[in-house]
This record gives C-alpha cells, structure tokens and sequence, in this order.
C-alpha cells in the first residue's frame, strides 16, 4: 500500500494511493498509519492536493559512504564502520515543496537515496527482527553542501540546513527493497543510477548498528546512503529522485527569500 | 526566574522554582512558558515531585571544541569552523534520570556544557538579536562514547545514543552567562572547572552559526562546549555538572537492563 501525507483545503490527513478512472485517488485514512488504521472510502484526487512530507519523522539518522562507488567519487574509502549523522526535522520536505539554496554554501549537491520509515518503538533490534520494525519506504534526497561539508569536521549545516531533506511522494509498504533501481535525474538529464543491492551495508545491517545505541520511533526515518553520480545542483534545477516500485520524488531548487 | 519540568503523581506540568519555608517549592505554570503564561499560586515541594528534562526540544545543536584546553587535551587543534553536531531528542533525560552505560562502548566520558534554551522560532538570527530568541540556560552533559566518537567519523552513535544528553535541573531565565563557571564532579571529586568567558565561540557566535543554516524552535536546545577535564564514568558513578547562578544536574551511571 501506499501511504501519503496531504493537505486539501487546509485540512491534513493521510491517505492510502490507489488508482481511480482519471487518475491516483487518495482514500483518506481513519487514524494513524502506524497504528491499525481504515481506509474512509472518502476519495480525493491526487491532482487536487498538495503532499506533505509522508512521515513526521522524530529524527532522521542517515548513513554515509555506503555506496563503494560513491565513496570512491569523493575519494573516500568504504569506512570500516557506518558513518552514521542526523538530519534535523526542521529540514524534512515533502515532494513538490522547495529546495532553498542556503547562503554558506556555492556548492549544493544531490543524494538519491532510500528511505525506510520505522513503523514501531525499538531498540538493540536483532537481525531476523528488523523486517518487523520497518513501516514501508520512501525516496529521499540527502541533499548536502559539498563545501560546507568539506570545511567543516561534522554535517550538522552541511546536511541539517532547512529543506535539505526532500522526503516522498508516500510510503510503501509492501515493497521487498533489497534490489531496487535508484535513480536521480536533474532537469530530466540522468546523474544518478545504482541499485540498492549495491549498498555495502544492507538495510538489516544499518537497523542493527543505529539500534545498538538508539531507540527509534514510529516515523522515524533511516536514509540508507546514495549510489555514485552525485553532483552540483543550481537555482531553478528540478531534481527527481525515482525508486523502482516507489515512484518519483521532484523538487525545485530556489534562492533562499 | 527558574522553570522546571516535572511529574507528580503521573501529571507532568511546569512551574516556578522559589523559596518556601521548608525548601525549594515548585509554582504550577498555567500555560506554556515559551508563551506569555501566569503561575497558578498552587506550590507543591521540589522534594516530592520528580524532574523531568526542562524543555522537550525537537532538537539539540551541540559543538565540539570550544574551549581551548579541552581540545588540546584530546590532541585536537580549536577548528577554523565551530565543529556543530546534532543529539536526538530520545538522548534527552532530566536531572535525577540514569545515564544508560551503552553496550557498544567502553569508554564514556562526562562532558559538563552551558546548554542555552532557544524561546522563538528563527533563522539567520543577526548579531544584535540574538538575546531576544534566547528563554534562558540550564545545565547539560554531552556524555560521549569516547571509543567510539574515534572509531566513527560521525558522531551519531557516540554523542547520540539513549541517556547520552542530561539536561536540567530546570532553565534559569535570567542569567547573564558570559562568564560564569562551569564544573563537573565525579562522585563529589571535581574532575572539570572552567568558566564560559574561556569558550572560543561565544553563545552569541554560536547561534549566528547555527542559524545561518536552519530554524531553531521554541524548546531547541544549544550546547556550548565542554571546558578541559573530560574523563571517564563507570557504572554506579554519580556525575553533576553545575554552572554559577543555575544549579546542579546530577546523574548515576547504571548499566543498561
């Protein structure tokens, strides 16, 4: 299933992605998604409302250097142990919001990468049980300042500044996400493609390290690394991140207002 | 005027800190204290009631290396670029609360810090107005794994595990704290003392910095730095860390159950 945030008429309510006769309807959900929830049967057409970020992420813990060809682009060895940083919520989007183009940084640079959204409280998750803490997954763009993060030992600015966490279009659910194509294209020209079987830790592997120290919580949101092919993004680019089985995560690059 | 956070027979609720006749009483706080709010005059004793953390940040801005001595004391140089790192809000715990001793580490150390309460949203904050988004100080400990903080080069797992960000014992509105001291002990043996006029980046520098780059929230919380002295907990020690004109945050180190 796949699972949207949205707002219509200033209203906000998730609901579930199915196909109508014109087009994606939203069925509007009763609770929470985490939890059990219904489907209305109330449906709105997905052309009619503006997605938000489909999760409200409690963190967002994000892993670097976990593609050996991107690691090598940058020429950084694959790290003995996951490089693991936080982006702030204050840096989540969703799909069709706006990147800002923060003013300490000349050089912006894209990350396709997938996302897995955390369905349950947990903490020291065994391997075999990471499957169970897992909601669905999304797309992600790590959408990092390469200078700043050159310039400055740890990522806090470099990849916490606002709007640097484009996540979307929604949440699936039922997606087996261990050999997905990746991709990441700028004004329709492709810059990124990997597969995610390509990760040098698998999603299980990353659940475990991060849960060995952290307690994660519903809607939290783990970004699993980006495939090789990263590059500069400039005011008035349109970026879009597309996962096999997911669908497409598009934002424009603005000037900071 | 000092604000707590605390529970009472399973109600949370905010309040004044002042002076009874039989010891510290706690003012109930109708409303919120970021906000324009009255005390209730309803007064319960400190001594009944159990702290929580002052302040349910969305985030904690932590930086690393702003005191000289406490860099060149782990062989660091005092950087170009504050060093600015983010802890979760799951490390966040209060005054009283037990530091967890991680699995994945054996060796954690104290850092005693100045964490500054941010009272209004805002970005790119100028020089000049950065006393108007500050609500007040409390008392923090960045407990870092330090085995780990080497072996990793994001500190997500090695400042952001369970426990790992005491705060409290409550915010003190209205502290002028350019040059107060700080002072860590370790089952009453003091191991850190330093004053916050010796912070290479003044809280005024800090939040330009921080902000610069993303919205800091009514609640988010900033560290400042650790001054030289940092060493090791070991399970069953009890660490406080207290800052002149706030109080004392004190913590047992217990093993994780």
């Amino acid at each position: 299933m796949r699972i949207a945030r949205f707002s219509i008429d200033g209203n906000v309510a998730f609901g579930a992605v199915e196909d109508g006769p014109d087009g994606l309807v939203l069925d509007i959900i009763k609770g929470i998604p985490y939890a059990d929830f219904e489907l209305s049967g109330t449906k709105v057409p997905l052309s009619k409302v503006r997605l938000l970020p489909p999760v409200l992420p409690n963190k967002v813990v994000a892993i670097g250097r976990n593609y050996a060809e991107h690691a090598a682009e940058l020429g950084n060895e694959v790290p003995d142990v996951p490089v693991a940083f936080f982006k702030p919520t204050t840096s989540v989007i969703g799909s069709g919001d706006a990147i800002e183009y923060p003013s300490f940084s000349n050089e912006l640079h894209h990350e396709a990468e997938l996302a897995v959204v955390i369905g349950r409280m947990c903490r020291e998750v065994p391997r075999e049980r990471v499957k169970d803490v897992i909601f669905g997954y999304t797309c992600a763009n790590d959408v990092t300042a390469r200078d700043a993060q050159k310039r400055e030992k740890q990522w806090a600015r470099a990849k916490g500044f606002d709007t640097s966490c484009p996540l979307g279009p929604w949440v699936e659910t039922s997606l087996d996400a261990a050999d997905v194509t990746i991709q990441c294209t700028v004004n329709g020209e492709q810059r990124q493609l990997g597969r995610t079987s390509e990760m040098v830790r698998s999603v299980e592997d990353l659940i475990v390290h991060i849960t060995e120290a952290m307690t994660l919580l519903p809607g939290d949101v783990v970004l699993t690394g980006t495939p090789a092919g990263v590059g500069p993004l400039n005011v008035g680019d349109e970026v879009a991140v597309t996962i096999e089985g997911i669908g497409t995560l598009t934002n424009k690059v603005i000037k900071r207002g």
